[in-house]
């Protein structure tokens, strides 16, 4: 059994053809509440400002209240804050996924017991 | 709550920098299962036969013993065989997706409940 497994897990939230929710939107909101601004997630999280504000769209349309809202200071320029609504859902997104992967767990480690044993 | 949500999952087996075992693999070992040949399943899945022999191959090497045995008839024309490894990696996986579905789908169920109403 080798030590460089591991197991990637990717839970997306479809909603009417959109992924309202996923492992990009969570990472995108996790970065706008540590920076405070849409342009500056996109800047650390290497995206374009129209693919953050694509991201940020998505979610506000799909969910009932928005997840996220731009302050004044122009398009770019404002700062951004993500809603107790987006809060909620993230933090629900990751104890999915947390709970989702200790389900996995037992059945992964007998996966990882037919892998190739490093040389 | 709409009824056009879901909730997609994809767990993928990484070994060594390399995805031993994911969503496409499992397609793959199924669809060469009910075609018995690879030509045959990368044309089912509209996918290229060299793509289709490029998985097979990192399954090969990523597992302690081949999951899919190609038989003489040329490289093109011959059939293929899913090991009982391969069937057995190929049921672990199936029952680790069904566990970890299963364990999301209380948070699902939540997240769910925040989602526009369609109109």
């Amino acid at each position: 059994m080798s030590e460089i497994s591991n197991l990637s897990i990717k839970l997306r939230l479809i909603h009417e053809n959109e992924i309202a929710f996923g492992p990009g939107k969570a990472e995108l909101l996790l970065t706008i509440i540590s920076t405070g601004s849409i342009s500056k997630a996109a800047k650390q999280m290497s995206m374009s400002y129209r693919r953050a504000w694509q991201l940020v769209d998505a979610m506000n349309r799909c969910f009932s209240s928005a997840l996220v809202i731009t302050q004044t200071g122009g398009s770019h320029g404002g700062g951004a804050v993500v809603t107790p609504l987006g809060l909620e859902i993230l933090q629900l997104y990751q104890e999915m996924q947390q709970q989702a992967l200790l389900a996995a767990t037992p059945h992964y480690d007998e996966l990882k017991s037919h892998l190739k044993s490093a040389p």
